[in-house]
């Protein structure tokens, strides 16, 4: 049997997770409405899926299977937007556009769209906890994962620090932890989850964990680079805004060239870590590659 | 032995409660160290611990340990302030003073703010999921009672009614909407994950769930007295701001008579609550009373 191309086996498992997102949310009907109305939003906003796609993923490659990493792919992708909606508010980044929607408090203003964010950040701890305990890996242990992921040393710890870095120059080093904290860890935590959930073993924990440290940094030099050199209706995104607002990118620190190569280095060590994991990971890999191939 | 008096015990075990939170909670030095600032600021700023304190009294009324109640007792605290930081934000109550001090974002900035909030709600699910499941409640249930108090239905559901309310005449049954929303549920799931952490029996939840139900209520309804009735300086927040942002408050609908037999008919009902636990609930019932007995 041929598998199938890579860009259908993508929007196969993205519908997966919509429509697992659609059974995790309360209905946008139900009280109170507004709170409801404004998570599915942001939430059915088009998003690329990456994340919880990523979780799938490392399920298959841990020999699981993919219905047992719902919950997980679903909690992963509540914790990205809500991070989101919260980077968006005016008293952070200030963005009014995303993924090519107005963003959530241009639309239902700033206290509702702190209090989505809040029931997104509460939500995915809920949907998680009804996923199932592995040999390996009890409910416990996955909720702390996926806490300290989201908590105050990585994701959150990374929006401080970018904060905290606007409007000075930042070395190379402080751009690489911000990335590491902002985009990495909650990727390499998506990844670790569908392992976990396929009770992977200590050795193709490791792998997974070392492919998304690489991937998630890979990642999001190639997002530095495309800011700079695509136009904002490709981006659905307000472009060249990190350069407007003097934050420190890839790009700014390094140049294009040598943002490039770096992305192909980390795509190069993403590919490395999977070795240990042989041809169950092949999707994996195709999905590093598809994400180094985006126009940058 | 004769027991300690209650004020001694509520003393003793808010210093239980303090001590668990300083040892849960990254210290203030690590990095990114503003976040960690932040979230001490607030979660070590002198509040009473009414919700932990209840957490272990139910504990112990259930027949269990209090050490082991002290993760839920710290994750319930942990909720508790990050609501009210993000309460506080100019975008919703807009308030300066909390608890006798300048507010979170005054001291830090609304960004800060905000993430400091979500910080504290995310590491409320890491602090819960080291508890030690029972056999009648795994971690998985005790880490969804959480999720569904802090969650969009009860917590957040009740601050956007809050919002939404804001400026226009509320019923009675609206407000006390709110109130359950609000305040109430999370004081019943602190006091249930107490119980859950003794495995307290089904009738025993229950009999924890009809006393949390209406001694929150009842607790509320005496704030919303205590704001009409006491000057800033005791209150240590603005008093009279909910009469000043025409809010509706208990006294505002039914006026203080009938606020105050409301609020003594509540507490009422929450003493039969308590009748199936016996002397155990002894605790209990005097923190009803004590709560009760604040002068208003």
């Amino acid at each position: 049997m041929r598998p199938i191309p890579l860009t259908r086996y993508l929007a196969t498992r993205s519908r997966l997770v919509d429509r697992a997102l659609d059974r995790f949310l309360p209905r946008a009907t139900a009280k109170p409405s507004t709170v409801h109305k404004a998570m599915r939003y942001s939430l059915f906003a088009g998003g690329k899926r990456m994340r919880p796609v990523l979780t799938l993923a490392a399920a298959e490659a841990c020999g699981g299977k993919i219905e047992r990493a719902l919950p997980a792919a679903s909690a992963v992708e509540c914790i990205h937007t809500y991070s989101l909606i919260h980077d968006d508010l005016p008293c952070m980044d200030d963005d009014d556009l995303r993924r090519g929607r107005p963003t959530n408090h241009k639309v239902f203003g700033e206290g509702i769209a702190v209090l989505a964010g809040d029931a997104l950040l509460t939500i995915a701890f809920e949907i998680l906890a009804q996923a199932a305990p592995t040999p390996r890996y009890s409910i416990a242990a996955q909720i702390r994962e996926l806490a300290d992921a989201a908590g105050s040393r990585w994701l959150i710890g990374g929006q401080i620090a970018d904060l905290e870095g606007e409007g000075r120059k930042l070395t190379g080093a402080e751009l690489r932890y911000i990335h590491r904290c902002k985009t990495a860890a909650l990727l390499t935590s998506s990844l670790r989850l569908g392992a976990m959930s396929a009770n992977a073993t200590p050795a193709q924990l490791k792998a997974i964990t070392a492919f998304g440290q690489n991937l998630g940094l890979a990642f999001q030099v190639i997002d530095d680079i495309l800011d700079v050199t695509q136009t904002t209706e490709k981006l659905g995104k307000t472009a060249g805004k990190d350069i407007a607002a003097t934050k420190a990118t890839f790009p700014a620190i390094y140049g294009l060239e040598k943002s490039r190569a770096e992305a192909r280095k980390l795509t190069a060590a993403a590919h490395t870590a999977l070795k240990p994991l042989r041809e169950k990971a092949t999707r994996l890999r195709e999905i590093a590659d598809y994400l180094l191939a985006r126009e940058y």
